[in-house]
C-alpha cells in the first residue's frame, strides 16, 4: 500500500513536471530553465503547502527520488520534446490524474497539522495547483488556473472539500480518498472534453 | 479589546482582499482568479512575515474567519464589480486604514519572534505592502508599491518604525499602537490627496 | 576565521544587491524599488533556502548587519548609478565570486538540516541564484539565469557537488570549500570571458 502511494506520488510529479518542461521548451530556455521549471511544476505546490503547515524540510526534500524525477521529466522533454508536444492532451489527461491524487494527498497532509477544515481544503488546491501557478509566473504568463482556462481548481477543491469532509465524520480513510480522488478527475477530464469553464464576472 | 482588535484585522484584509479581486476582474480572470487574487491579496503579506519569523501555521490558517472575509470579497467583486470600481478611490482610502493597522500589527508581532528592531521594521512594511506585491507579480503588474505611485511603503516605514521605537522604549504598548497607526494613515492620505512621490533617480 | 566568512558574505550580498537596484533603475522605479530589489536580490536566496530547510527566522534577519548592505547597495546606485551601471562587467566579475561564495555556503548550510546530499547541492544552486530569480520574476523578466545567457547555474551545481561530496568523504573543510568556489568562481568567469551557454532544445 505504502509503496502504491508512493509510485502514486513520484507519477503525479512526472506529469506536472513535464509540463513545466514543455512550457520552458516554448520559451526558449535551456536546459537549466527546463530543469528549473520542472522541479517547481512537479514540486512547487507540495513546498508551498510543507511552508505553510511547518512540514520542513518537505518530504521531496528530504528523500532523493522525490528530486529525480523532475530531472528525469527535464531531460526526457530536452531530448524528445516533439513527440512530447505533439502528445499534449495526453499529458492534460495524465495531469488530472495528478491533480486528483494531490488534492486528496494534499489536503490530507494538512489536516495532520494545526490547521482548520476550510484551511485543510484551500491547502489541498494549493498543493495541487500551486506547482502550476509557479511554473506560469517565472515565464510571465497570467496563472491558467486563474481563467478563463477549462475547470481546474474547482475539481481540486471538491475532491479536497470531500477527503476533509470524509476525514472530519471519521469515514474509512482508503475509500473516501479513492471517491475523493475520482470525483476530482472524472470532474476535470470532463471538463476538458465538455469545454467546461468557469464564471467570469459580467463585462 | 481583543474582540476590536479582530474586527480591524478583518477589515484591513477585507479591502486589502477587494483591491485584488478588482484586478482580477480587470484581467478578465474567473472566479477562481478573483479568489485567488482576494486571498494572496488580503493574506499574503501576512503570510511571508509568518513563514520567515517561524510563526506557522499562519494564525489565518488556523482561525476559519480570517479565510471567509477574502471569499466575501471575491464574491461582492464578482456581483457588483461596476460599483465597486466606481468607488476605487473610497478603497484606496480604507486601504490607507488597512496600511497603518497592518505595518504596526506586523511589527509587533515580529518582535515577538527572535528577530532585532531593524528587521522587525522590515516586517511590518511586509506585512503591510506584501500582499499587493504578490497580487502584482501574479498578473504580470511590477508591483506598485516599487513606484512610481503615491507614496506607499514610507508611511508604512514610518509607523512600523514608531512601534518598534516605543516598543523598545517601553512605552506603553496601546497609545504607541494609536499613534504609530495614526502616523502611518495620515502619511498615506495625505501622499494620495497631495500626489506625493517617493524620490526617483536622476535619469 | 569567522569575521572573514562574515566580511566575504557582506560582500556577496552587497554585489548581488547591486544588481538588483541597478535593474531597479533601468525599470524607473522609485528609491522603495531600489530598496526592495537590492534587499530581494541580495537576501531573497538564503531566504528562500533557509524557509525550505526550516532555519527560520534567516540569519540576515537577525542580524542587522546582513540588513543594512542592501540600504548601502540601493543608496549608492540611486546616488551613483550612472557610473555603477558604466561598470556593469564589472558587477558581473564580482558577482561571480558571490556566486562561488554563496553555492558552498549554502549546500553546506542545508548539510545541516535534515535533508539529503542531492537537496543540499540543489540547495547551494537556490542560494546562488535564487535571488536573481525573484529579482527578475519581480520586475517581470525570464530569470536570467533559466537561458539564454552565459553558464551560472552549472558552474553554482559544480560548486555545491564538490562542497557536499568533499562534506560527505569527511575531507578536511576548509580546502573543500575553498576548491569548490574556485572551481565555480573560475567556470563562471571562463563562460563570461568565452561566452559558453548551457545546452537548448534543438528546435
Amino acid at each position: 500500500m505504502e509503496s502504491l502511494l508512493l509510485v502514486l506520488d513520484l507519477a503525479g510529479i512526472l506529469v506536472f513536471a513535464i509540463s513545466g518542461a514543455l512550457l520552458a521548451v516554448r520559451r526558449n530556455l535551456d536546459i537549466v530553465g527546463l530543469l528549473a521549471l520542472a522541479a517547481l511544476t512537479g514540486l512547487g505546490g507540495g513546498w508551498i503547502r510543507d511552508i505553510l503547515i511547518g512540514a520542513v524540510p518537505p518530504a521531496s526534500l528530504a528523500d532523493w527520488r522525490y528530486l529525480l524525477v523532475p530531472v528525469i521529466a527535464a531531460l526526457a522533454t530536452f531530448w524528445f520534446h516533439p513527440a512530447v508536444a505533439r502528445r499534449e492532451r495526453t499529458v492534460d489527461v495524465m495531469d488530472a490524474f495528478g491533480l486528483g491524487l494531490f488534492c486528496v494527498a494534499g489536503s490530507l497532509k494538512a489536516l495532520q497539522f494545526d490547521v482548520g477544515p476550510l484551511s485543510a481544503i484551500l491547502l489541498g488546491i494549493v498543493t495541487a495547483a500551486g506547482g502550476g501557478v509557479l511554473r506560469d509566473v517565472v515565464v510571465q504568463r497570467v496563472p491558467t488556473v486563474f481563467g478563463p482556462g477549462e475547470l481546474y481548481a474547482i475539481p481540486a477543491a471538491a475532491g479536497a472539500t470531500l477527503a476533509v469532509v470524509g476525514h472530519e465524520l471519521e469515514f474509512p480513510a482508503t475509500p473516501v480518498a479513492i471517491v475523493a480522488a475520482t470525483v476530482a478527475v472524472t470532474w476535470r477530464l470532463l471538463a476538458i472534453l465538455r469545454g467546461w469553464h468557469a464564471p467570469v464576472p459580467r463585462a
